[in-house]
């Protein structure tokens, strides 16, 4: 099995899921709340079976981890990633910014990653060492010169705890400068990644993320020319803390990681956004 | 000259405005910072510049104010508000949902607004007292039993001062219970408010917004069976202070102004989010 078949099967994979999802975006589709609070949909959970029925039966001895019905064959040196909707609550407010993630994982690092937007109909592929597309055209991160020039993006305040808070908002007071809003756009999940990888944002930092949020973001974004890695600056894999920071120009990461006062402590006091309670991964 | 006709004409606006703004996204569009430090592209000012051109041409009795290109013959009883692009930093990072905002004032007070996403090709119409439509069928908000059940949405939590942030905060935090994240989207701008009219989202939270950034908003939401006000309750007009708050389902406000600790003082302390320093509207 090549990767070109990997890279053909994971495309009918997300194919699966979008004619899922979309019938019900914006529908009266069921929704409730899982054992950890967040919220789960119809949608989340027919796009994962359908994929997960594919795997089994093309893909026997490879692996499986998925959101909403866990684990198959853990340990298998190739695991199938699955996200079926990352950013349930943009799908629940009908906002078409969510994304269908699928990652492959050899002995633990993503080599293939997908993001698809079913909705609007945006497809980005991504493979270590490759190349990545969007709707089948390369795209590139583009340059950034410094931290006052950059567009930096991140999906809720929520997901930080009060540490994380304090060095995020010490990178968008870095970004802002003077201004009170700066390049800063909130909300959005996968998409900022795929938007990154594509040359329109420089920066997205996130925090709370688990192995499904994030596994297929970083060929995407890695194909592309950019760098993931964790708030350490080490290299994301399925042990990784979820703790998030994708550059579209790997020259700036020095200076992010020391405007978020990483290694010595120093924050700059985000209060009680942290007040909110601390979850299980991302939506 | 009637209602219908004006009407009429405000599409024709929001077609050009589109036609002026398709082009340049995720293109390679000129920016540059305004006085206030906010950004501004070349797709706000061409989008404004057509808006007025016809305005001036066929209604030339009639005021506008423009977020881009100020006000013209102050004080008339007919005034025209528009807002290029609401959103320009979701444009400028390549999201679909920034929105072309166009009102009709009748002394002071909000009578027709658009919303139009010209990438998703979306558009907003609502007229007070008369109905909203998207995209020509006609849309309502829907009901909501208890803030708890409740989806709030809110641009930036920047946008907030310190004293409106405490309030604000208080408000996501009975939203959110005992979840970490609860049912809270972050980012939009208009494009929420459009979404609300449309049954996807309850409670829309704002402050610091400008009479453009509102004035399309009343009529939309309004026509659709929703309220909106000031944090006070009051009705918004071209003199309100931009802290705005959209319900889908009247019968929440109160619960919604008691949760924010309106009146009495009481908020939860959000800290240094605030830390960034104030600027004049939203982009």
């Amino acid at each position: 099995m090549s990767i070109v078949d990997d890279v053909r099967l994971a495309g009918r994979l997300a194919d699966a899921a979008g004619e899922a999802i979309r019938p019900l975006f914006r529908s009266d589709f069921a929704e409730e709340a899982k054992a950890d609070a967040s919220p789960v949909t119809e949608a989340d959970r027919a796009a994962e079976a359908v994929m997960r029925a594919i795997i089994e039966a093309e893909r026997p001895d490879d692996g499986i981890v998925g959101e909403e019905y866990g684990t198959r064959k853990e340990g298998a040196s190739r695991t199938w990633v699955l996200d079926p909707i990352d950013g349930t609550i943009s799908f629940i407010a009908g906002r078409p910014i969510f994304g269908t993630l699928i990652a492959l994982l050899q002995d633990g690092f993503p080599v293939l990653g997908i993001i698809d937007q079913p909705i609007a109909g945006e497809r980005w592929v991504g493979r270590i060492g490759e190349g990545t597309t969007l709707n089948g055209k390369p795209v590139k991160t583009r340059a950034c010169r410094s931290l006052e020039d950059a567009t930096l993006a991140t999906s809720s305040p929520h997901y930080f705890d009060a540490e994380q808070a304090d060095a995020y908002m010490s990178l968008a007071q870095k970004i802002a400068g003077d201004k009170r809003q700066g390049m800063i756009v909130y909300g959005g999940d996968c998409y900022n990644y795929g938007l990154l990888a594509a040359g329109h944002i420089d920066i997205v930092c996130e925090a709370g993320l688990e192995l499904f949020d994030f596994a297929a973001l970083v060929p995407v974004v890695e194909g592309a020319g950019g760098t993931m890695c964790d708030w350490a600056g080490e290299p994301l894999h399925a042990g990784s803390t979820g703790e998030v920071i994708a550059m579209g120009d790997q020259a700036r990461l020095e200076d992010v990681l020391e405007a978020m006062g990483l290694g010595d402590g120093i924050g700059s006091g985000l209060g009680d956004i942290h007040a909110l309670p601390p979850g299980h991964g991302q939506l």
